[in-house]
């Protein structure tokens, strides 16, 4: 059976994406105007899947907007516009939903330089630092992303904040489970002096009664910024990450390259300065 | 059956030992000269204990020193001198230990502050910072005495070293499982100048094939100096700890109240300058 090489009819073209080479502010105008929010995080995945070359090493992300990634890129593959390719997978759900798209999977300790990484964010400010991690696999997703030469986040437009920690959804931390009340108080200590703060252990189950684990088998707790971080980020991640029992933050900081920005004016791209 | 309170011999004493309040450099003579490194750390251990009043929460250490100071603990508690001890366990083989000899047990989400954590260490360097966890419980042990009001930490002569990390043994670094040969390699890369550094992931088992496994289900990578860490001490801790991957280190920086050093001259207390 002949398989169809799927074109990317959105945006009208499945060649390199030139855009990404130079600062993009001004928005690129899509054929027809989507409306839903996952049309838009599918249009940016598939812009960001224009810049996959064969042979290449590959960040797989997690999350809605990375799915779209996967999904297209598996559709690449067996089209046969990809091939050597290799993806790193972010968590245990990219990886199984990778190999059922078809992508060979490694890992970065048999392929310790990655080429490129796509991944979606939950947050992403003016100097391109993310919030990630609200799925819960913030650390295999630095991890891999921070390996990268290339890091190109996917989003749609609603992600975009003026300050990392302002859109009232969380900034989440890994935690150790061992003490885990411990570390959560440690955390609240902090952050007293910001306003409206708050930290809670998440949660998961029917009634929310099972604390959520990691694929590493750890707790995460997610801290509640009222009006965002005002504080340097660089400071506040250090002293994060000084807490016994923390692992890892959800702040990426200086680690993405490109955001591909998808909203209803078209896309935009904006490069690391 | 009465029970009968054993005697700290050696010391011939039970009071609480006054030295502790003021700088001691120069040793207190022992009444007989012990010969053995475990009569040492035992020594050490019961002029710490000397320090632990009734109704204290206690941090319980772990490793071949700090389990003088449980079967210590127990002793008074048995003959009554000591009572309301509550006692919170820096490893599972430290929980057993003490359970088995008497000692009440509790954790920091029940008791976060901790009154006097006591324990030994693998270097004490001479502002008293050290290297802790060649055992493997560098996490809850630096989780429970950085809660402590006042860590003693108990130690023979052999650990005083100059510089941390040049005895030839190592400073572990507790890091998640996955991808454990990428953070290998990125701490390798942290100390690639330094002299005769090596980096080695910890194996345990018969043949040393196993991954040795921490209480936290984590790894332990080994690192090992030729001269000991020449750079700032809490530079080298934050570049470690941004390491994405690395969850805790076994350098205890500041966190020392006082240090009790047993030699064959006698016995010595450094206090926090």
């Amino acid at each position: 059976m002949r398989t169809i090489c799927p074109q990317s009819e959105t945006l009208g073209t499945v060649t390199p994406f030139p855009h990404l080479h130079f600062p993009g502010d001004k928005p690129q105008p899509l054929p027809a105007a989507p409306t839903s929010q996952d049309e838009l995080k599918r249009i940016a995945a598939h812009r960001a899947v224009d810049l996959v070359k064969p042979g290449m090493v590959l960040g797989l992300g997690t999350g809605s907007t990375a799915v779209h990634a996967l999904d297209r890129i598996g559709d690449l593959l067996r089209c046969g516009v990809l091939h050597d390719i290799v993806g790193i997978p972010t968590s245990k759900k990219t990886e199984a939903h990778a190999l059922s798209v078809g992508i060979p999977l490694s890992d970065l300790n048999r392929h310790p330089s990655v080429d490129l990484s796509i991944d979606g964010a939950d947050e992403v400010d003016p100097h391109l630092n993310l919030v990630k991690g609200r799925g819960g696999s913030l650390l295999r997703e630095k991890m891999i992303e921070g390996a990268s030469k290339r890091f190109v986040v996917i989003v749609d437009d609603s992600k975009m904040v003026d300050r990392l920690g302002c859109s009232g959804n969380s900034v989440p931390v890994e935690i150790i489970p061992f003490c885990w009340g411990y570390t959560l108080g440690q955390l609240k200590k902090l952050f007293a002096g910001e306003c409206g703060f708050d930290a809670r252990l998440r949660m998961t189950g029917d009634e929310k009664k099972e604390p959520f684990l990691t694929d590493n088998s750890n707790y995460i707790v997610d801290l509640y910024f009222e009006n965002g971080i005002t504080r340097d980020l660089n400071e506040v991640s250090d002293e994060i990450l000084r807490l016994t029992g923390v692992v890892e933050h959800g702040m990426f900081l200086g680690l993405a390259s490109s955001v591909i920005i998808a909203g209803e004016d078209g896309v935009t791209v904006k490069n690391k300065g």
